[in-house]
């Protein structure tokens, strides 16, 4: 049985210090009906993520931030590593217990917070050890203009408004847009062109397609699955056109070519872009390529750090395809993992990964970012469509990024 | 980014005596092309499986046996995780190093290897420290009747050889026969019926269904993915009828209704029963339903401890199937995880899950105990279609099985 990706759980980071009760406060949430399922310890000032199943919320990520909580002085590592909590986060439980109170520490958490826009739900612990102080309470709801609801890890009472206030609390469109959903109709029969390359591990088929296949089964759709090479082959063996080809970036020259004209033809990363992040936002990025000049320098970022190929698409391919596209000299850097730099000015343009394991948040956060810099950001799928001159009909099932591209 | 299945890894066993260098031996197999994935550490005697890869190998389950090493008296319990590593390794390494030199600990262990016809690879380690005494190494190679490579894991003197000989000594046939690729010609459209229930996690396909498109694939095939709500009207889009049908065993009865009958028919379950074990074993144990009586013992396995549904396949339906088909009351038993029964002359019937969790090894094993039990023994696939009247429709792709089951 395969586990839901992380991009599919919604992320709850539980702030507070030390002794707030945040470890049994977690316990409450998941004795009741969830499974930890995978616990991923990090250096005393990381956070621990927790994949874990809240009924009736469903799957969920827990950022404990135990490590990085408000003991000694406030340090800039964890100050840093609280704001790469909150890039993170769908929504932040902030918990206080009655004998230290409401401190400096939950002001700030709180601002920083709203500053995001991020959802935060307060809770005061320990209520079996500390007969609540109503008024005591109510003035620290006033400072902090949040709503403070009392409860109790060890009994469990309040746990239950506590989902239910997780549950109103997060925000609607945390997900994205769907996958593919929304562009088809029950029935339809859409493929998805799967080349297997080294990068493929044995046995396995990469995440992206697998979700496409299932959001395509979630819509009473049907997905053929197909290699580039029996694509033609295929699509003869069908009794009608099919609704919408979609390809891995890497073959989209090939399956243009073998897709009629009238089909509808996008790609994984495309798909992706849109359900991750900004469609619009990576589609200027695809535009400002153009504008590159020798020796400009280009940002190559990817959320994870997976195993260089020989013709590594980060590494290689891309600079590559860059570099006759412009017909000059570029200058690249690459970041990896959860690292995103901040002075982002000194870069002409920003070429994401697919961000696969990366969440929509933390997408949407680096997209943020590159957009007060001025940097134009794109993803590899948009980049490889771009510079293929193929990414006019790669767009054309999503009328509003078309615009933006045809927009002079 | 997915990782390889278990079941599809070679599993390599590591056994030595504490001070043979085990875990040198480890890291120098994989400090040089691999990456450590995972690492499921278990209780002090319990060995550790860590997912690998060693090229040119390719992926492969080191079951590090550290922790049941030869220290002190050699009680029931190391005997027995001793055997139960026997049992799942498609391979053996003994490390042997020149202090203490081959003892009656190597002599036993190498006799239980070749009692179960497991492949094994001798290794002396420490060649950096201590020269190789050629006279001493033939002494032993005579008395174990086995070549010895002398290895340095430190220097990493000797480590392609080994690789090599870990390459020439694994068994062909340790992956057993293909999921589907040999049922099937190069661009075959093969529908795969994959009902979303809630035993689907939320974003994912589960692991055999994601195996099998990836055998297609690999096969240079089509997978043609959809529900059981729309598989009539896929094959009614389809220009002509496909090479075969796949189905979730539980959605057997829809499907084999909507299936017109000239189509060849078969489930997840019986693929995998025949990649990962015997067909015809499981299909000789599919007809002793028939012979079940009134207060019959039935065993059910499972190879995982997954979370139970309300209407969990093991614990609920099959029970229930069988009472029907029995027309009285059974007495069930279950057993989940890597526990099976050694005193098996209990039971009628056992009946295992789909092993997906399970290697081919110990699948093969399980089988071979009930067989040297007189028992007789299902899948939840085969007899899924048992005791719905269509398991001759799902064996006519394997004429063996077909022959099996006909035969009275």
């Amino acid at each position: 049985m395969q586990d839901t990706p992380k991009g599919s759980r919604l992320h709850i980071a539980i702030f507070g210090r030390r002794n707030a009760g945040k470890s049994s406060l977690i316990n409450a949430l998941t004795n009741q009906d969830i499974a930890l399922v995978s616990d991923v310890p990090g250096t005393t000032t990381d956070p621990v993520y927790k994949a874990m199943e809240i009924l009736p919320i469903g799957p969920v990520m827990i950022i404990d931030t135990a490590g990085i909580d408000d003991v000694g002085d406030l340090g800039t590592l964890r100050v840093e590593r609280t704001m790469q909590v909150l890039h993170k986060a769908d929504l932040a439980i902030i918990v206080v217990e009655p004998e230290s109170g409401v401190t400096e520490y939950e002001h700030s958490l709180i601002s920083a917070m709203r500053k995001r826009n991020l959802p935060v739900v307060c809770v005061l612990n320990k209520t079996d050890l500390y007969p609540v102080d109503e008024k005591q309470v109510e003035t620290w709801k006033q400072a902090l203009d949040i709503a403070i609801l009392p409860i109790s890890a060890r009994t469990g009472a309040g746990i239950e408004e506590l989902k239910g206030l997780i549950i109103r609390n997060a925000p609607d469109d945390w997900e994205g847009p769907p996958i593919i959903g929304d562009l088809i109709n029950p029935g339809d029969m859409v493929v998805l062109v799967v080349p297997i390359d080294l990068a493929a591990p044995k046995g396995r088929l990469i995440l992206p397609q697998v979700q496409t296949i299932r959001d395509l089964l979630d819509n009473d759709a049907c997905a053929v699955v197909v290699k580039e090479r029996e694509l033609k082959e295929v699509l003869e063996n069908m009794a009608g056109p099919p609704r919408m080809v979609v390809t891995d970036s890497q073959e989209f020259m090939k399956v243009s070519a073998d897709t009629p004209p009238g089909v509808l033809l996008t790609s994984f990363s495309i798909l992706f872009a849109r359900h991750k992040g900004d469609l619009e936002t990576l589609v200027a990025g695809a535009k400002a390529v153009d504008h590159l000049k020798a020796g400009d320098k280009v940002l190559i970022s990817e959320g994870c750090t997976h195993h260089r190929q020989a013709d590594d698409i980060g590494r290689v391919k891309i600079p590559r395809w860059l570099r006759q596209t412009v017909g000059d000299e570029l200058s690249f850097e690459w970041t990896a993992g959860s690292t995103f730099p901040e002075n982002l000015q000194q870069y002409k343009l920003i070429v994401h990964c697919g961000a696969c394991m990366l969440n929509r948040r933390e997408m949407l956060y680096r997209l943020a970012v590159a957009r007060e810099a001025g940097v134009p950001i794109v993803n590899y799928g948009l980049l490889i469509a771009k510079v293929h001159g193929i990414l006019q009909r790669a767009l054309k099932p999503f009328p509003l990024a078309q615009l933006i591209l045809e927009d002079k």
